[in-house]
């Protein structure tokens, strides 16, 4: 090759930010031009934005530079919005300029999935960005600001999370946390507030061990937590949802964590795609176009029953790795790993010293299982920044 | 006197809580009856109010319980809503019960006065009371949240303050202090944020020395105020405002301090009064009713040219000394004291570390006047308080 091959990442979410940090190690001086693309100058902890969404944790503790993550004389950054993918002529197509490759990493993210539920997108937040986690907090107190002038407007208190899923109830667990702070904070009888979880699904937490997925509803409701499980949202207003059994709810505060999809972006390039994922190949590439990884939420991997694996963290990070691996072989003309994923776990967060998990084949829950949680957050941490950026965000509370 | 006289004090703002510290103070056991009636179980120091409104300090610090001011074995406190005064039954009326009274004080302060212009009662903002200000706070980090997610909407960073009396100019100054922190905290571009001060009078701070108010507005506009004077407010809606020469200002956000009247309360009652105000002798008492009397903002006291003083926390505070007296007078037969303000200098501040004032007879303005409005924060602390206070709530930043 004549002229030294350029691999353009799009998105520094796990995915994209993991690829970048291995690519920046592994490759040799002038072997590849590395562009990474991304809409914010800073990568987000996703599975941390629960957090400062209920107001619980600083949304800064839940995003990192990326100037101080990768090292810009080896790869360039570009803050801007992607509009387009042409794999046909090897260009993306941002807000403000054009990129070609010879190597295309996608790495967009998802996006909520509302399943056309009426008034949802409109009416709904949405935890999926330091942004929309900022909208989140900042409604909530709001709403407690609100019904201090208006204190016969008991829905201002009133708040509804879609889905019980792993965000759904992580972001109850801290936000039944915090309700009794906001209730001393602005002079609110904490008997006034409310907070409901709404699942289409028989069980919250499908999936996961039931023995778990108990222990972990018993926690909620002891922290105020209605539960309506099995029953489905059919309409969100402005100031309401109504559920399946026609029960309506007065609410000025819908978080909908009730689903999540691919990237329209990937769907609009005329990939073959499922709501807007795109099922890779062994080695994370798109059949027939070989120049193109997949990475993260806009991929599909299968497990070993032919259904695909719900888009983790977890995965993302470790598809980066063999992804990293793959692009660096390409380009040496050397051999390409196949990627498998391996489950090491899963913990989720219910509020302050308070999880459940499996992790190392044990089911864990209470104390132990929020360590583990703490010790997940912390070696992500060590992963993308070292030490360093341990100790910086590592927030030992 | 057979029965031991009951003395009732409506309201804990300035006039009322002074006044009953120091009949607390003067009465001998079994002397009166006092009981204090208050909305809410703590007193706010209202001139603060500006600062927690924008968010430059904690409300935490504008209020103090009133159990921990009063000695509740000489004075009786109901926290409870005044919903009439009956003077011909000697009775007060609150939302769960009823008082009787021998004496009474109404010290139930003021409403905002917004003239009739069109919009302002529905849609503005009032700087008035602990939850009032909290609203405030909320409101406008809301609009920055609310920015991030739809960032044509440049009118959510518009924040118009009707009046450059002395709230607005003081709530101007806070919050041209806050809107660097909150750009940095939403990541927002400076550059979008506008606040204007639109006054009706033909100079902002009128009565104040002009070269003081010159210096004032130079220091606001130099933090990015713009300044309407002379121009009046013509009308208010959910998302503008327009003045009188055609000019339409998008904003969401209208805090309106152009104006104070007395309590609706007075007039109901059927005494005679001035938008709420009563003209009170020179004992403080109601002419023709010489059981009651008014303090504060519900009350009015010529100067020597025969127009109003301006109803200020000092004058309340000044009121309340020969209230107290005149009571304990009354009930022992004593002569009574006419009262007379005396001004002590005045100081408005701008933010941090700017103010302007007179104390003294000497013109202050900068680090000097600053560090006199903090001695006139710290004296009243004292005064209600003692040292205690000063020490808890003196916040020495």
């Amino acid at each position: 090759m004549s002229r030294i091959p350029r691999i353009v990442i799009l998105g520094a979410g796990y995915g994209g930010i993991v690829t970048a940090l291995r690519l920046q190690k592994e490759l040799n001086y002038n072997e590849a031009d590395v562009t990474l693309v991304n809409k914010h100058d800073y990568h987000y902890i996703t599975t941390h934005l629960h957090m400062p969404a209920a107001g619980t944790d600083d949304p800064q503790n839940a995003r990192v530079s990326i100037l101080k993550l990768i090292d810009e004389f080896k790869i360039d950054f570009v803050k801007s919005t992607v509009v387009q993918i042409r794999p046909n002529d090897k260009k993306v197509i941002l807000e403000d300029g054009t990129l070609s490759y010879d190597y295309l990493v996608i790495g967009l993210g998802g996006e909520p999935e509302t399943f056309g539920i009426p008034g949802l997108k409109e009416h709904a937040h949405f935890i999926r960005s330091i942004n929309s986690v900022r909208l989140i907090r900042e409604h909530i107190e709001y709403q407690f600001a609100r019904f201090k002038k208006e204190p016969h407007r008991k829905d201002y208190l009133t708040f509804v999370v879609g889905g019980a899923g792993f965000t759904g109830i992580e972001f109850i667990g801290e936000l039944a946390d915090r309700i009794p702070k906001l209730c001393k904070e602005f002079d609110v009888d904490p008997n006034h507030v409310k907070i409901y979880n709404v699942e289409a699904a028989p069980t919250a937490l499908p999936g996961f061990d039931p023995e778990l997925v108990q222990y972990a509803m018993e926690v909620l409701q002891k922290k105020g937590v209605t539960f309506k499980i099995g029953i489905a949202l059919k309409e969100c207003t402005p100031d309401s949802i109504t559920l399946a059994d026609g029960e309506e709810i007065k609410t000025q505060t819908v978080i909908w964590t009730g689903g999540v999809r691919g990237n329209r972006l990937v769907e609009e390039a005329g990939f073959e795609a499922m709501r807007g994922r795109i099922k890779v190949d062994e080695y994370l590439r798109i059949p027939g176009h070989e120049d193109v990884y997949v990475i993260g939420d806009c991929s599909i991997v299968m497990n070993e029953e032919g259904r695909p694996y719900p888009p983790t963290a977890q995965m993302a990070i470790q598809q980066a790795d063999v992804l990293a691996h793959n692009l660096v072989a390409s380009i040496r003309n050397s051999s390409l790993k196949t990627f498998k994923y391996e489950s090491k776990g899963t913990v989720a967060s219910l509020g302050k010293n308070e999880a459940i998990g499996i992790a190392m084949g044990r089911k864990l829950k209470g104390g132990s299982a929020a360590m583990m949680k703490k010790i997940i957050d912390l070696r992500y941490l060590y992963i993308i920044g070292g030490i360093p950026l341990v100790l910086r965000k590592g927030y030992f509370n």
